[in-house]
C-alpha cells in the first residue's frame, strides 16, 4: 500500500515536511490502539472493527503545560466532547482522542483518569490547602461512526485501550489506514482510516511546518474527487451496499508556528478547503470537525505571573500561504487514509473495499496526469 | 424551607404558573437521584455528596420524536457535552441529564445506554435492511463541580442513577435545594442546588409558559444579591473558606410557545439578565450554559414527508415579555435553589450553611422590601 | 463569451433550471447599474469600472414583506454591512446590493432612501398616532474591491446608480461578467464578474430550486482550478501584475424550498465547498460572505397574527442533496464570471485579461475533460 | 446635573480611576458633535436632536497602528456596522463613532474619507509601485434610533460632524448626557444619552484600568432599576406616551491591560451583566451591541517582522475581577447617561423628560439606601 505521493500523480504546491505526517511539528506525538476481534454475526458484543487514537501536542503533562488551541464544526452534527472550553479558553489540556461514535463517552472518561493520574488534584484539590481546590479537566474527544463493520453499540473502547494508545504515542512516522480510530471507518464507500500530511513554509515568512491528521469516514462513491479527477464517476466499490446517509471526518491541525486562539481558528477553517478537493459534498449527518494547536508556547495551568510576553505572528498578510499549507496537508492526509487502507471484513459480514490502485492510475492517465 | 415567594419581599412582575416550576410547561417532567454516602475524609471512593437530575421535554420516545432547542455559552469553561450538534441541527433527543461535573462521561454513556434500550437500531441498523444503517444518538449532559462537599474524582453516577431519575420522573411539583445533580453544590458560599420557578405570558399574546430550572454553583458570598439588595456585602456564611475560583450555572428553559431553534436560542441569551440580578460577576472558571427546548411540535427521526407544515410565532415584536418571563424565572429559580437547600457537611468535613432566612429577612426589612 | 456550459468540458451531476441562473428561483430578480467612465491616469474623480448589482428576492415591498435568510463568514475580512440584524432576526428585509468597497455607505444609504420611498413611515411614525413610531430598516450590502482598475477612493456609486439597478431588475437571463457590482472585479489575476448558475432538485425530494450568484475578485494566477483542472499551473495573464494579496467574493443563494433562517444558514457553510473547488486558498484580506434566502414564504413587518403556521421541511435527512445543488450551482457561477468577463483597461493603465478560451479548452484536452 | 455617585446612594465595590470614566484608560479620547435645531412640527428637514460621538483608542493614526478589538451582540436587531472584519481579524483601525440609526451610512462614510486623508493609499495603492495596492478601510459605527425627539430620516449627521467630533477629541473629562450620539436618545421612557465610568483593578492583577462609555436609548418606564431599587415600578415619566417597543444601547469598553481579541471577547460579554442591573429586559428590537479595544499594544497595518512578541495576560484565573470592573463601569455609566441628561423637547413636541433626581432619591431613602 503506497501513500498517495508515491503513486506520481499527486502534485504539491508547497514541499512537506521530512516523514509527510502530522508529526514533523516537532514535538508532537500519535498512537493508536486497534481493536479488531471476532467475525461473523453480530453478537451484542462484537465482532469489532474499531480503536482509539490519540494526538499529543507535547508529551510532557499536558494539564500543566496547556497549548493554544482552537475548534471549528464544518457540520456539527456529531458528538465530539470538549470543545465548548475550547472556544471559551482556547486552550488544550489533554490528548485529543479520536474513536468511534459511542465511544466517546468512555475515552473521554479515560482522559479524565489519566489526567488525573498525571494531577491528583484535579477534583480533589491539594493535601496542604485542606483539598478546598476544585480544578476539573476538560477531555477533548473527536468520532466516526465506524458501525458498519464494528459492533458500535456495545462501545468496546475504555480506559486500557487509551492508556495503550497514550503509551504507544511517539514522534516519527505515523501508521495510517485500519488503525486505532480509523480502524472501522470507511470513506466515499471505500475503505478510509487514519492519514496524515504536512507541508513546510518558506523560510522568509518563518518556516513553519502545519501538519494534518485526519479520521475519514464519510461521503458516497460518486463523489470522490482525487487531485481534481472525478474517480467517483467512473470506479465503485464491488457490491457497493449503501447504508443510511452520513458519516463524519475528523481533522488535526498541528503547527509550530506561535499562533494564537484566534488565528488557530481561522486555520481550522480553511480545513474545509482541502476536504472540498476530495469531493465531500458535506452531508447532513456527517460530523465534520476540525481542531488546531499550536506548539509555540505554553500556557501553564498555574502561571507564575500574570502579566507575561508570549511570541506573536503577523498571520494577517501571509494567511493565503498557511491556507495553502492547511488545504494541502488536509487534502493529501485525506489520500493517504484511503491509499492506505486495506479491505475489511467486519460484523455481519460487512466489506468495505480498499479503493484499488490500479483503477485510480488507469484514471489518472485518462485524466492527464500520469 | 420556603420557596422565595412565601417569604413575602420577593415581587413578580409576571405572574407564574400553577406550581411556580418548570413542570408548568406540559408534558415536562423532572426527575432525581441522590446519592448522599459517607462522611469524614476523603477515602478515594467517597464520601459523595451528588446525583443527578433529568429534564424531559416529554415521556415519550425522545429519540423517535425530537423537540426543537438551543443551546448558549453565557461562560463555556465546562464539560457540558452534546452542544454541538444542537447547535447543527437545532433538536434535543434524549433527556437533559445535570450532574457532577466528572460525571459527565458516565451520564453521558448512561443516556446512550437507555437510549438504546428503547432505540435498538441505534449504531446498528434494523434486521430487516441487514442491519446496514447507523443512526446514532446525542447525549445532553450539564455539569457543576461539587466537589467541595463529595468525592468527584471518583466519579460514582452512572447507568443505575440515570435509569432511576429518569424511573422517578414525573410532572408535577419539583423537588428543590439538595436533590439530584444539586445535592453537592455550593452558591456564593452558601449551600446551592436544584431550584425552579415559571411565568405565565398574557393571553393576547398566546398564554404560553415558560419554565425555568437551574442547578446553582457559581459566585462569592460578597456577590449574593437578592431581589435587589446586596445580601453579600452583609452576610458571609459561618468560618467561610473560599477555594479556588469558580463555579458553574446550568440553566434549562422550557415553553410550550411554538418557537424555533433560533428563537430560542434568542430566549437562551435572555437567561444571562436573569443570573446577573442574583449578583453573579460570571467567573472564568465558571461554566455557564443555558439549553432551551419547545414543546409545541416534535421533529420525528423518520419523517413520513419532507414538506410539512409547522405552528410558528411571530416572537419578534413581543419578545420582551418571553425576555421578562425567561429573566424572572431565572432569577427565582436562582432563589428558590437557595433557599431550598439545607446546611451540608460533606467530605474532609467540609460544610457549606444554608443561606440563613431570617438574616435575609432582618435585610429585607432594612432595605425596604417587608 | 460563452458560459462555462457551451464549453463542453464541465460536467454537472444535478440538472440545471431553465435559465442556469438565480432567476430559476421564481419571483427573484436581478439588476445591474454599470457605471464605465473616463480612462488613462488616476484623476481623483475616475477613472471608474465599477457598478451595483441588486438582487431582490421579490418585487414588491420588501419591507413590508421580508424573506427568511441568513448570513456567512467564510473569511470575514470585509465591509459588508446588515449582517447583524439578519443573524438576529433571519431576516431580509431589502434588496441586496453588491457593489465596490468603499461605494457601501453609500450604496446604504441608498437603499435606506428606498425603502423610505415605500415605507414613508420607517424612522417616522405613522401620522394617526402621531409619529411616535421607530421603525428602522437593514440594508444589505456586499462588496469587492475594484480598485485596480477603478478609482475606488471617490466612491462613485450612489442613489441613483441603486435606483437604476433595481428599476432594471427583472426575471429571466442574468447578464454576467463586466457588469453592475462585478464591472472592475478580478478573479486570479484575470477579470472576473459577476456570473450565475443554478440546479434542480429530484421531484422525489420537492423539486426545489437552488440559485447561485456570484461577485468574484479573489485569488493569484497559480491557484486557479477549473472542473478540477490545475488551469493557473499552466496559464497566467500577459504581463501579470499581482498587487497586494486578498480579493473577495460575494456569494448569493436562493430558493424556493421552505427553509428557515437555520437552515438556511447550513446552506451558506456549504458555499465554500463550491469556492474551494475554484482553488481558492481564501486569503487572509479576502472578504468572502455567503447570503442565503428562501422565497417559499414571507414573514409581514406587521403580523396580524402572533400564531401561524408556515411551511416546514425536514432538511437533515437530504441535505447532501442540497449541498450538492449549492456547491456545483456556486462553482458553475464562479466560471461563468470569468468565461462571460472581457478584458477591460481601467485607471492607470491597468489592464485585467479575460481568461483565455482557446488556452483552457487546449488545457481540457490535456487533462481529459475533451 | 449630578453624577450618580454624588447623590450618595450608589455603592462601588472596586475604585473608579481620576475621572470616572473611559478616559482613565491612557490614551483614549472622545469627542462630541451635537445637532439641535428646529423646532414644532417635522418638516422633511428637521427638527434634529442628534450628533455624533466618537471614541479614539488613540490619537495616532488609527489605520497604520491599529488596536486588538473585539465585538459581542447582546441583541443583534441594529444598524452596527464594520463587525464583521472585527470578528475575523480582532482590530479597529478607525475611530468609532456613535450616531443615530439611519445616519450610519453617512457616518461610515464620513470614517473612510477621513481615514483617506490620513492614509492617502486607502483604496489606491502607493504611487511608487504604479498605485498598485489596495488597501481597504473598515468604519466602526454603532446607533441608536433617537427619532422619537428627531427627524430620522433625514439623516443629517455627515462629514462636517463626523470631522468636528473627531477634532473635539479629548483626553480628560467627558461631557454627558444630550450630547453626540446620545442628544436626541431616550432611555426607558426618560432622557437618556451618553454617559460613562471607569474602574480601576487591585495593584497585585496589574493595577489596570476598565472605562465603559455608553449611548443609552432602551427600555420601558417599568423596568428602571437603579442599584437595586425598582424605580420603575414607582415613578413614570409625566404624560408618558409609548412608541413602538425597543431602543437601542450601545456599549464601549477600553483598557490598558494587554488583553488579545479572544479575552477581550470575554469582557464583551460580561458587559450584558452590568446593562442587566439598570433592568433592561432586553427587547427584539433593541440593537444591544458592545465593542471593547486594549490600548497596551499596536498592531502596524505593515509590519516589519512577522514573528513578534507581544505582552500578554493571564486572564482565566482573575477573570471575575476584570468582570466586576466591567459591569460596574456599565451599570454607572448608564445612571450617569440618565442623571446627566436633561429634558428635552424634540419634533412634533415630543417631550422627553429628566429622571427627577429628588423623587428618585425619595426612593433610595424608603429602600434604605439613604
Amino acid at each position: 500500500m503506497p501513500r498517495v505521493r508515491e503513486l506520481g500523480f499527486y502534485h504539491s504546491e508547497l514541499p512537506s515536511g521530512a516523514l509527510n505526517a502530522i508529526t514533523d511539528v516537532a514535538g508532537v506525538a500519535v498512537g493508536h490502539c486497534t481493536l479488531i476481534a471476532g467475525e461473523g454475526e453480530w453478537t451484542g458484543n462484537g465482532p469489532f472493527r474499531t480503536g482509539v487514537t490519540v494526538i499529543l501536542p507535547h508529551t510532557g503533562n499536558l494539564y500543566a503545560e496547556k497549548v493554544p488551541a482552537a475548534v471549528h464544526a464544518i457540520n456539527g452534527y456529531g458528538k465530539a466532547t470538549g470543545f465548548e472550553q475550547i472556544r471559551e479558553v482556547g486552550v488544550i489540556e489533554t490528548p485529543i482522542a479520536l474513536t468511534g461514535t459511542l465511544n466517546v463517552p468512555r475515552v473521554a472518561d479515560a482522559l479524565i483518569t489519566l489526567a488525573i493520574e498525571q494531577n491528583p488534584h484535579i477534583g480533589l484539590g491539594f493535601p496542604e490547602d485542606g483539598r478546598r481546590g476544585y480544578a476539573t479537566v476538560n477531555p477533548v474527544v473527536g468520532e466516526i461512526s465506524d458501525c458498519y463493520l464494528s459492533d458500535l453499540q456495545a462501545r468496546p473502547i475504555g480506559l486500557e485501550h487509551v492508556r495503550a494508545a497514550i503509551e504507544n504515542a511517539h514522534s516519527g512516522p505515523v501508521e495510517e489506514g485500519n488503525v486505532g480510530g480509523g480502524t472501522g471507518a470507511n470513506c466515499f464507500g471505500w475503505k478510509g482510516g487514519i492519514g496524515t500530511a504536512s507541508r513546510v513554509l518558506p523560510a522568509e515568512i518563518g518556516g513553519f511546518t502545519v501538519g494534518a491528521l485526519v479520521q475519514t469516514n464519510y461521503g458516497r462513491p460518486e463523489e470522490l474527487t482525487i487531485a481534481g479527477v472525478p474517480v467517483g464517476r467512473h470506479i465503485q466499490p464491488p457490491d457497493y451496499q449503501p447504508h443510511r446517509e452520513g458519516g463524519s471526518v475528523m481533522i488535526i491541525l498541528a503547527t509550530d508556528a506561535p499562533l494564537d486562539s484566534r488565528q488557530l481558528e481561522r486555520l481550522c477553517r480553511r480545513a474545509t478547503f482541502g476536504l472540498a478537493r476530495s469531493g465531500s459534498l458535506c452531508h447532513g449527518r456527517s460530523g465534520d470537525f476540525v481542531i488546531a494547536f499550536s506548539t509555540a508556547y505554553r500556557i501553564p495551568d498555574r502561571p507564575q505571573e500574570l502579566v507575561t510576553t508570549r511570541p506573536a505572528y503577523h498571520l494577517q498578510p501571509v494567511l493565503h500561504r498557511f491556507s495553502q499549507a492547511v488545504i494541502e496537508a488536509v487534502e493529501e492526509a485525506i489520500y493517504n487514509s484511503l491509499f492506505m487502507a486495506e479491505t475489511m471484513t467486519g460484523r455481519d459480514g460487512h466489506i468495505r473495499y480498499a479503493l484499488p490502485v490500479d483503477e485510480v492510475l488507469r484514471l489518472m492517465k485518462t485524466y492527464g496526469r500520469l
